[in-house]
């Protein structure tokens, strides 16, 4: 659902003020929006900070279970290996990218993990959801540095 | 090297007496050990909470880098996808991994996260070192449950 994906893109938005590249993500159980995040991985020395796994990893806190079967996750970019493969070893429900990422994506672009049965993965995933709002984001983060 | 694997093998030791699946794992940067853990998946209720994980982020914040370029990497069992694909995030130097996943490794077994040029990766890696011991902690713990 678009209202979610907005979340996430407020929080890319949070990102890229703070000067990391500007991914968000939002985890929702159900109806309702258990948590949000941004990636912090230059601010906390964190190569695992990417939005995806922040989310998850405080859902499952608060859910107080490793698995998340019933969640869907939403995030602006689509997921790396690190991201996708943890999709598959907290059994997530569903994910929801906006924009692909051709170089590392692992959610249909390099490879598909989470939904890859020779992994013994299940997550249901879908792309392109606000992509162009998603991937100019990005690409205005990257044209100012230049 | 073994001494460090043993270490990891310790490790795994201690995940078992807390009821944790027994992988362990250590780090190392040059010749100088930096952090080791254990899998706390379920006592974390963290999805991400893999002995390699804890690892990589505790490097990290000691070395105040995400990037792991000179370290090695030492875990008892080979790595799950979010934990290779967390070693091509932080362009983790070397993984030593001593029992093969069959199932879910992507080490060498189902996948070669690590190492994959279509996923502009290159950390080298090689398995096997103790590999009974290793394999010999997890099927016990896992008997033990029958």
């Amino acid at each position: 659902m678009e209202k979610w994906m907005r979340i996430a893109l407020e929080e890319a938005q949070s990102a890229r003020r703070e000067g990391e590249i500007p991914v968000g993500a939002a985890l929702v159980y159900g109806d309702e929006l258990i948590c949000r995040a941004h990636n912090r991985r230059e601010q906390d020395h964190d190569p695992t900070a990417h939005a995806e796994i922040l989310c998850m990893r405080e859902a499952a806190r608060v859910l107080g279970d490793w698995r998340l079967r019933d969640c869907t996750l939403y995030v602006t970019l689509e997921p790396c290996p690190m991201c996708a493969g943890a999709m598959v070893m907290s059994q997530l429900g569903q994910c929801v990218w906006g924009a692909a990422d051709e170089r590392q994506g692992c959610c249909g672009s390099v490879y598909d993990l989470p939904a890859d049965p020779s992994l013994h993965a299940s997550t249901r995933w879908r792309g392109g959801l606000l992509a162009a709002e998603c991937a100019d984001l990005i690409s205005g983060f990257f044209e100012e540095r230049r």
